[in-house]
């Protein structure tokens, strides 16, 4: 069957078991393609029916995976969090078969028409919405993020290979079953769309599969995406850092700031948009620092402060590192700033260019703050925490993107489509339009749908 | 000044260069993403004459390299077609000139605004084209690329760091010293915005600043390409391989077949959209194959057939390789297939996703073959030669991407602009839409612009 002795190296077998995978993604994507949205729909409603109906066998699974987690955060290998993300409780099962059912509910991400050009008479061009190919995840303990990766890639018609944490290996398997037996019952969709990846020499070799593998998306930590950014040439769709900011302007409706930035901290401290540096224009620090450092007290919110902070409340002395520390926790670092252009200096220097809020009664300074500032999103008199798929409307979310090419900020299911150029003639030649006597493009838009050897004008 | 001691490694004062360069990039991007279209135009428009004025000292210093170059060839090292590309004649003076005064009457890319979406009353989101930043460009030979990608990147709003090859230094260095002094001259046009880069040690220090660098746009050949791909994780915008087939369906016009596949060939044989391969139904081989090889005899095309072409025309025997290589000359690979299907799967076992045509009067036919293929582009009834920016009516080319993430196929200014988006609130907290009495998000779409601090709704 296989000639996993054609060399001494006991990484052949994985690595022919992860082509054979990728082979398979690769044919699936060309077909899934082409699926329509109702047969995509009626697969993630399959699946979310078979996570349903089959919450026992998940459960004991999982069961295995948490007693083994146990054990290993007994002998201080792991974290209590890393065991509670692990959990799938009935709770966290509603919500993923609440979730499946959601992605398939949202509009159809792809056969969108984007541009319906003509460039001659009888020669149109068509810019379609297509999935990307296959797509590579990566994610570490929670084993909800596999269903979710693999309902996002099916409704975009997307291939993806899915690689799980070793902690959540039990989990994985039955879940990763489930789904593929739900859809293999669906003649549309392709077999082998979803592959299951769990070999850790097999993350490795796809990261070096440049050429078969379009997108990666890992979730994890900041230092987890790094480092995968790092070792491949794959676009990678993912978060490092959150290191978001308020400034609280010379302008500013103080009362506003007090609830902004409490909102920003305290709403969910640990999430990459929460604030971790608040910035205060020195004209309005004597009377907003006590009434916020009250306020963040009350919730237990440990302040450290910049010198001139400290002058004025009684909180812990911020030290150089705290500028670029993702607390994720009730911790905030706060800075007492000469002018607005320093508050962008700051933020340019030590910012993550996730999100940051400027509030400010004057539109003009909250225009130079929203101009000035290269970071995914800035807001104006808003809390950081809006910063999410969810929030800004983007149907699922797909993830958040600290890269700024392809997708950017919070990500929605066309980050995961490309597009495609059809073009229909009726047998045109570039010579005609090149030469001493070029005949003219058209160049002119219109409203169409590509229908194939049919011309829309 | 410096500390180039500070190591024993040679290669320091050249990192230090290079990152100053970089950081005066960084800090200019910040500004120039929020310089006016009409200063941007202005500062083109400089930048057209300042060339324009001064042909001869171009000339003197392009002469210089043109020199060095022809001591090169004759001493074997360098090709004709190198030194070809070098020269910097009158007649390509006048169309480098044309090419900076054509990018500055481009639309502008910029603060388009993409989406406006109420999320809720008073809190509005606005997604807005903005410049990706720092544009990293490598290229071999052709001093007029130098002009053409920094006029590129100043009418998107983006810095961009320019190293030619050192074959072209003394023609690059004066036209980058022109560049920089026209644009100086424009208050509203940040200094560093652009930066000549000159060794070769500073490339590969390049390529590792993933982290200050936003895109990579390399030009010239294929293996250089793939090379910098290879060796980076800052995202590549460029192109490799253009293996592009022609399929004449058993429906074909078999008059439009030939005249297509002519065109498709002989128009312009040395770019990347010309046809490497033309893969023909049996049904249509024995009246087709005659027809066509008579037409590329007349042209001196060498065509290379596989058996079956054989036994029905006297050509060349094409060999496995042929199906994988990008002649960029008169040469054509030709191969009957059995079915559509067949052909489909020669063009995705053999092709590189640039452009494929079909040509058949059946349109179910076409449909099948367009959809079927990831390719950027696929076409009806045309010639592949058509895979073009300007011809597909995109205004200037930034070039063409065998990627599939962020820009694909051929790619306009756009593909050198991002977003980011705005939210403009009055003090909304996330606190609001969460808990036990959430209130609901609106998430309504609206016609309207971002002005700061004013609500469009």
């Amino acid at each position: 069957m296989s000639d996993t002795d054609a060399t001494g190296d006991g990484a052949v077998p994985t690595d022919q078991a992860i082509d054979t995978k990728v082979d398979a993604a690769e044919t699936a994507a060309l077909d899934l393609a082409n699926v329509d949205n109702e047969d995509r729909q009626a697969a993630l409603h399959a699946i979310a029916d078979a996570i349903d109906d089959n919450r026992e066998a998940i459960q004991d699974a999982n069961a295995a995976d948490v007693e083994a987690a146990e054990e290993m955060l007994e002998a201080g290998e792991y974290t209590q969090a890393l065991v509670d993300r692990l959990k799938l409780s009935e709770a966290k099962l509603d919500s993923i078969v609440e979730m499946v059912r959601s992605v398939a509910g949202q509009d159809d991400p792809l056969g969108e028409t984007l541009v319906a050009r003509e460039l001659d008479e009888d020669l149109e061009l068509y810019k379609l919405a297509v999935p990307i190919g296959v797509v590579g995840t990566v994610f570490e303990s929670r084993p909800d993020a596999l269903v979710q990766i693999a309902a996002l890639a099916l409704k975009s018609g997307n291939s993806v290979m899915l690689k799980g944490g070793s902690e959540a290996s039990e989990s994985n398997r039955v879940l990763f079953e489930l789904i593929r037996e739900a859809t293999a019952d669906h003649d549309a969709i392709p077999e082998g769309w979803a592959q299951l990846v769990e070999a850790r020499a097999d993350v490795t070799a796809m990261l070096e599969m440049d050429d078969r593998i379009d997108l990666l998306m890992p979730r994890g930590s900041s230092e987890f995406v790094e480092y995968i950014q790092d070792n491949t040439s794959i676009p990678v769709l993912g978060h490092t850092e959150g290191i978001c900011h308020v400034f609280v302007d010379r302008e500013a409706d103080l009362d506003m700031a007090t609830e902004v930035a409490f909102d920003a901290k305290v709403q969910y401290p640990a999430v990459c948009n929460a604030v971790e540096t608040l910035l205060v224009h020195e004209a309005v620090a004597e009377e907003y620092l006590p009434q916020i450092a009250k306020r963040y007290a009350a919730a237990d919110v440990e302040v450290r402060g910049d010198e001139r902070t400290r002058e004025i409340v009684d909180v812990a002395a911020a030290s150089e590192a705290d500028w670029s520390t993702e607390y994720g926790d009730l911790i905030v670092s706060v800075k007492v700033v000469d002018s607005l252009d320093d508050a962008i200096g700051h933020i340019t220097t030590y910012g993550s260019k996730h999100t940051e809020s400027i509030i400010s009664e004057d539109a003009d300074r909250a225009g130079r703050f929203m101009r000035s500032l290269d970071s995914a999103s800035v807001f104006h008199n808003a809390s950081t925490r809006f910063s999410d798929g969810y929030r800004f409307g983007l149907g699922a979310e797909v993830g958040i993107s600290t890269g700024k090419i392809h997708a950017r900020g919070p990500v929605g299911l066309e980050g995961l489509t490309t597009y495609k150029y059809h073009l229909e003639g009726d047998g045109h030649l570039v010579a005609t339009y090149a030469g001493d006597d070029p005949r003219p493009f058209t160049h002119e838009e219109f409203d169409g749908e590509w229908v194939p050897g049919k011309l829309s004008r």
